[in-house]
């Protein structure tokens, strides 16, 4: 596999080849979680997607730098207006926990998650909180550009002055007299100049449990600038890639590049790269809609809307089987397919280990090659690159029935294609069947106790519901009733 | 399992009651790795000695919060004098790697093992160079009040200061005076007034890589400073518990002792808990001594010194058997020995679940638990609660021989003691945990629901037990009627 890679920027809205800024070493930054509850079905989107890119790059022979941090202050319930109660302290308060016990909490369940779907770690995986320092030299920066202005202890970026000289809005195509037109003045933001202008350094009241000392007041960094700030020290000044989910395209990443060009005078990121969103009923999942499945309950079934329980590989196949960046909507259809394609896939790869070869060699072998590679130097299309995977086994079969032929040569090669492409870079891993179908019996003996208990509740038999979810209870089977009917799940 | 519970305290010398300052919570600090290098067998015992202190406090019904650092910076090869490389530094200048790579990647790996050894995440588990304002306000206070003095750009702890006023060494037993007769003049330390003074901020020279603006210098902190400013920031002025391993004592232990006595005036500590050294042929086993074994080494039996592979739960078993306060040399007898004690205590406890109950109850198991109570609550004494565990699976065994009886209830408290100590507070898991887990948990499935058959039966609603009977076929779980009952199994 060789060839160009071809990207797409969403700077430059075009496939771009990828020419990296210092070869052979790339540097990528992807946005990683808010700690603050686990990750769900949307959050295996971006993982799946910059690890297999991490991944296919580090085929290519690229030695990479992979930065993807942990936001865990700053990230404010509303994010477009950049107000509202920090996410992980309102965790804190209602689990009433210190805010570094919410955060350890979720990013121990994120790791376990990630381990799950076989992401790698990153090289540095950096915490915002960790980094306030660099957060606050690079606010000096700004300040002494005359980007920036501190008002009543918090700092703000000033976007009309950086849209005079800069024009804010190149990566989403916002413009900035437009926004200002449609926004409505919001309480709180009297501080601003402007309404659009963001927060670098909020100033802390006296409840506040995360705060720093800071030449403008004790308070804590803007969730923008956490993330200029860490991918400039662990990357430089200019780096290949950023990448991250659509929705951070505005007002995050945006806000990000105008920090970057403010104080730097250019660009920093040379690829922007972004994933689509996993949708459910056409509606992006996200924990601020409440429409959200987290991965556990994936992975064990629980979920009122999930027929059955999918494994982390067929989590992962059926994230693969789309394109980035195309929208991925949930189904038990969608996901009951990836279960029979990744089987498929796995047979078929047990077929060639067994096939006898015989015959001359073709030009089979060199074409799959061939074709899987430019599929996923094709902006990582791995639903093509997939597609003739199974064109291969198809090929397989023919030979297994005798209708085909392979030669020894070919047939080395070709698993050595396969484990290539399917373990190494889509990063899929074998199973153990055992596993996965207990999960699923459990959901299945747990689904068919709590219809008893349904049917206990609905002869008033409160004695005998109770019990059940008592006993479940004690197998470490949490069972909670909500308004619609009740949910559960394994306590881990 | 009740009563007091002991600790020996390093400060004053005697095993003192545990009486938390603020109870029921419980403040624990104990010094995590530093992560240049994968952990070996000498790590494994303080992870292993505050896992199981972390678990007896739960068990006992605190709420504890448990801080375990990452020391990522201003760790010097030569500890004593507080001078040498930063072994960070030094390690990713070998691999050429950026520091926070080589970090992560052992972060990573320490991680891995933790796991491995059944060792509880930390409620928070900070890393030093996360915290560099709150170490830079540190020193600031020890400033002020004159224990520390600035020098070329570098901040120093002037211990001849804080020895007048409090005496210095009160947690090791040394005397400053003593050690200041008996050091030789060192290279580099021109900047320091007194040879044992200790760095709190060190400038950093143009090479060095990881490095913060400070009002003295860009520099560093200094190690000891690290842990001061982190137990203080997640645990407060004041906490219960700090610990770690002797080795730490001095310079260590008694260099943080000094600083928050310096800064608040008062210690800050109640209680100091070292667990002693794993040795080598009578020598504490240690990277900088280079006669380790990494534990990885020890899981796969890959080291020379290693007649065989050693699971994690021996290793785990091979420190209970031993008191913490106590050296433990390594040895393949003592290891296999372990395997052996370990696999007995398993295979008593399977026993013990299938034992036949019958007779009176007699006063065996009460005061088993309370044995065991003790030992736990005399200064963690894990060999002798292993010790009365033993003696109660020999009466198991005598029982199941039929030379002894036992109770229906007698059983039930037993197997309830084993699994309560053996594996909530010892932290012992049987080796394929998370399989078996999921079996176990199908087993329990299985059985409550046939228990509403044979409920159906015995009221004769022979529609409703087939119907269990047919979904559980439906489900691979396979039900016999035999003449005692039933039995079942899962089809594969």
């Amino acid at each position: 596999m060789s060839g160009d890679l071809f990207l797409y920027n969403t700077l430059t809205r075009s496939k771009e080849k990828f020419v990296p800024l210092n070869p052979p070493h790339v540097g990528m930054y992807v946005c990683g979680p808010t700690v603050y509850s686990n990750p769900h079905l949307g959050h295996a989107r971006p993982a799946v997607t910059f690890d297999v890119l991490f991944r296919y790059l580090k085929h290519l022979g690229y030695k990479v730098r992979y930065v993807r941090n942990i936001t865990d202050v700053g990230h404010l319930e509303d994010e477009m207006a950049g107000e509202g109660e920090d996410r992980i302290l309102k965790k804190a308060r209602l689990e009433q926990l210190e805010p570094m016990e919410v955060v350890q909490q979720y990013t121990n369940s994120f790791h376990a998650i990630m381990e799950k779907l076989n992401v790698l770690p990153p090289s540095i995986e950096p915490r915002a909180s960790g980094h306030i320092i660099e957060q606050i030299e690079l606010i000096r920066v700004l300040l002494e550009k005359g980007f920036a202005y501190e008002s009543n202890g918090s700092v703000y970026f000033d976007l009309p002055a950086y849209n005079r000289l800069y024009k804010y809005g190149k990566l989403s195509g916002r413009v900035l007299e437009d926004l200002m037109t449609d926004t409505r003045k919001l309480d709180g933001q009297q501080e601003k100049r402007s309404p659009y202008d963001f927060a670098l350094w909020k100033k802390a009241d006296d409840s506040h449990l995360m705060k720093w000392p800071s030449p403008w007041s004790t308070g804590f960094p803007g969730w923008h600038l956490e993330c200029s700030a860490m991918s400039g020290k662990y990357l430089g000044e200019t780096f290949d890639i950023h990448g991250g989910g659509m929705d951070l395209i505005f007002p995050h990443h945006e806000c990000e590049l105008a920090q970057s060009v403010a104080a730097q005078g250019h660009d920093a990121v040379k690829y922007w790269i972004h994933n689509n969103m996993i949708t459910i009923n056409g509606q992006k999942m996200a924990r601020s809609l409440n429409n959200f499945i987290t991965l556990s309950e994936v992975f064990s079934g629980s979920h009122p809307l999930l027929v059955k329980a999918y494994s982390p590989m067929t989590v992962r196949f059926y994230i693969l089987q789309a394109h980035y960046g195309s929208t991925l909507d949930f189904s038990n259809e969608a996901l009951g397919a990836a279960e029979q394609g990744l089987a498929r896939l796995y047979k078929g790869m047990e077929v060639l280990e067994k096939v006898i070869p015989s015959g001359s060699p073709g030009e089979v072998v060199k074409n799959l090659a061939q074709q899987v590679g430019d599929a996923l130097s094709d902006n990582l299309n791995t639903p093509i690159a997939l597609s003739r995977l199974f064109d291969g086994i198809r090929l397989i079969n023919a030979v297994k029935d005798g209708n085909s032929t392979i030669s020894a040569y070919e047939k080395e090669e070709l698993i050595n294609l396969y484990k290539t492409v399917v373990f190494d870079i889509m990063g899929l891993q074998p199973e153990t069947e055992g596993r996965k179908d207990k999960a699923d019996l459990v959901k299945k003996l747990v689904d068919m106790l709590l219809q008893y208990r349904v049917e206990a509740k609905a002869k008033k038999d409160f004695a005998a519901s109770d019990n059940i979810r008592e006993r479940l209870t004690e197998m470490g089977v949490i069972v909670r009733d909500t308004k619609d009917g009740f949910e559960w799940e394994l306590k881990d």
